[in-house]
C-alpha cells in the first residue's frame, strides 16, 4: 500500500462517527460520494470553493500545520457566513509539495477544524506534486430563511457597516487566526430582515470590495475613512482599507444593526453610506476623496 | 486589473444565463457563494472533490485545453455515476503553473463540460504556482429515489459486473475522452433496485477497486480474467485489470441486469461472483488465482 492508500485509510478511520455526531451526514468518506440529507441544507444550498497556496496565503516556514488547516477551512467558511449561512459540509482536495510528509496532521486538522465550525469533511482527495502545496476546500451550507443575500441589493440611502476591526492582518498573523463571522452573519440576518441590503467578507481589502458590493448594486458607495475601524497595529485608515484578508464582514442596511452583535460583542461600525451614482471613493483624514476601486490587495500567484 | 479580476469578470459574463438554463441554480457566480435550490437537489445530496494534477493525470505537452476541462470534470461526474446520482452543480479551483496563459479557454472548456454533464460550474477560483498545474472540481448531485448505492451491500451469490471495456486507458487516451456512465447508474438503479447491492467507478484498476468492495462488504469476490471484456488495444485479461482509470462501472447484483443497457446500448458483463470470506482473487486464463488486492493503479504524485 502507498502512502495514498494509508492516508485514505486514516481519513476513513477518523470519519468514524461522523453520521452520530452530524446526523444530516448519511454517508462519509468511503463510497464514491458522501452523502447528505437536503432536509437538513435548508430550502436553499450555498457552496462555495476556495484555495490556499503555499508561499502566498500562509509562509510555510513560519507557519504551523494546525494554521495551515484552519486557514484552508475557514476561508470558505467565511464565505457562508457572508450569506448568513449556517455551514454543513466540506470537501478538501490537498496537492502536497514532494516532501511535506505531514499529510496525516494535515488532514487531521482540517477534519478538526471543518466539525468546530461545523462542516464536517465528508470527502476528499490528495496528490503529490512538484510545486507548491495547494489546498482547496468546498463547503455546503444551508441559507438562512429570510433568503440569500447578496451583492446587488444597496440602495441609496443605506449605511454601510462593517463587523469588528480591520488591517494589518497579514503582517499581524491575524490572516491565520480570524474567526469566521458565522454568528454575527446569521444575527445580521435574522435581525435586519429585508433590510440587510447586501453583504460580503473583506478579503481582497475594504475599498476593494466595497466598490464590487456598489458596481453589482449599481449605486455608489461613500467610505469616511476616519471612521474604520482598525485594529491597534493598523493605524492608518487608508492603509487599512487597502490591506486583504481581514474576513470580516462588510454590509450595507436599511436600518441601524446596533454598535454590537448581542451574542458575540463583535463590534458593528457604521463607516460611510450608499449615494445614487456609481464607484466607490474614500474620504481621507485629510478631506480628499480617493477611488477605493484600485485599492486592495490583488490575488496574484 | 490583474488577469485575476479580469478571468472572474469572464467567468461571470460565462455564466450569464446559467439560472435559466438549470432553473435550480437560484445564483451562479458573482456572489459570496453560490445558491441552489434544495428541492432540485433530491431528498439525499451526493458531494464529491477530485483533481487533475498536470504530468500525472495528463500529459501537457500532447493535451488540448479543451481534453484537459474535459478531465477535471468527468472525473468527479464519474463518481456520480457510480451511485447512480444526477449532476446538478460543480466548483472548479484551479492552481495554474506560471506561464500557463490559456486561463480563460480552460475555464470557457469546463463550463461547457459541466455544462454538458447538467452540472454548470456555479463557482471557481484561481491562482498561480511555480510548479504543475492542479484543478479540482466538486460535484454536487441528487441521489436516485432508490437510495445510495455504496459499497458495502454486495452479498454471497451476487453476480460481479462491469460496464463497456476496460485496458489500456492511459496509452490510447481514452482516459481523456471517456464518458461517464451516468445513464447506465442511473438506469442499473432503477431496474435492479435493492437487487443491486454494491457499485462503485474504476479509477485505480478493476483488481483494486473489486478489493475495495470485498473488503467494504466484507465478502469475497472471485473474477475469472478471461470473462473480462477488454479494448481491442488491450488484449491481456490480467493486465487490463491492472491499468486505471478505465472509468467504467463496477456493481455487484442479486439478479441479471441483461446484457446491455437498453438505453445507451452499453454492454453489462458478468465477470465474477461474490463467495463468502474476504479479499478478492482473479482466475487467471491459465487456471491459477492471483490476488487482486496489490493489482491496479496506485496514485502517486
Amino acid at each position: 500500500m502507498s502512502d495514498e492508500s494509508a492516508l485514505l485509510t486514516h481519513i476513513f478511520r477518523r470519519s468514524a462517527g461522523m453520521e452520530a455526531r452530524f446526523p444530516w451526514v448519511l454517508a462519509g468518506p468511503g463510497d464514491d460520494c458522501a452523502a447528505l440529507r437536503a432536509a437538513d441544507l435548508g430550502s436553499v444550498v450555498l457552496a462555495k470553493v476556495d484555495q490556499l497556496v503555499e508561499g502566498r496565503h500562509y509562509d510555510p516556514r513560519v507557519t504551523s500545520v494546525d494554521l495551515i488547516a484552519r486557514k484552508a477551512v475557514a476561508r470558505a467558511v467565511s464565505d457562508v457566513a457572508a450569506m448568513g449561512g449556517a455551514p454543513r459540509a466540506a470537501l478538501a482536495a490537498a496537492a502536497l509539495r514532494d516532501g511535506f510528509d505531514q499529510e496525516d496532521e494535515l488532514f487531521d486538522a482540517m477534519h478538526a477544524w471543518a466539525e468546530h465550525w461545523e462542516c464536517p469533511l465528508v470527502g476528499g482527495d490528495i496528490a503529490r506534486v512538484a510545486g507548491p502545496t495547494v489546498i482547496s476546500v468546498s463547503v455546503l451550507a444551508a441559507a438562512p430563511p429570510r433568503g440569500v443575500v447578496g451583492r446587488r441589493g444597496a440602495r441609496p440611502g443605506d449605511g454601510v457597516y462593517i463587523t469588528g476591526r480591520i488591517g494589518g492582518s497579514y503582517a499581524s498573523g491575524r490572516h491565520l487566526t480570524f474567526t469566521p463571522r458565522l454568528i454575527e452573519g446569521r444575527w445580521l440576518c435574522d435581525t435586519l430582515a429585508d433590510r440587510l441590503t447586501a453583504m460580503m467578507d473583506v478579503s481582497d481589502g475594504l475599498g476593494r470590495d466595497a466598490a464590487r458590493i456598489a458596481a453589482a448594486s449599481g449605486v455608489r458607495i461613500e467610505i469616511d475613512a476616519a471612521a474604520i475601524p482598525r485594529h491597534a497595529d493598523a493605524p492608518d485608515p487608508l492603509r487599512a482599507a487597502a490591506d486583504g484578508e481581514d474576513h470580516e464582514l462588510l454590509f450595507t442596511a436599511a436600518a441601524s444593526p446596533g454598535a454590537a452583535c448581542p451574542i458575540t460583542g463583535v463590534s458593528l461600525t457604521r463607516i460611510g453610506e450608499v449615494v445614487a451614482g456609481a464607484g466607490c471613493a474614500i474620504r481621507s483624514p485629510g478631506g480628499a476623496w480617493l477611488d477605493a476601486s484600485s485599492m486592495g490587495w490583488e490575488h496574484r500567484g
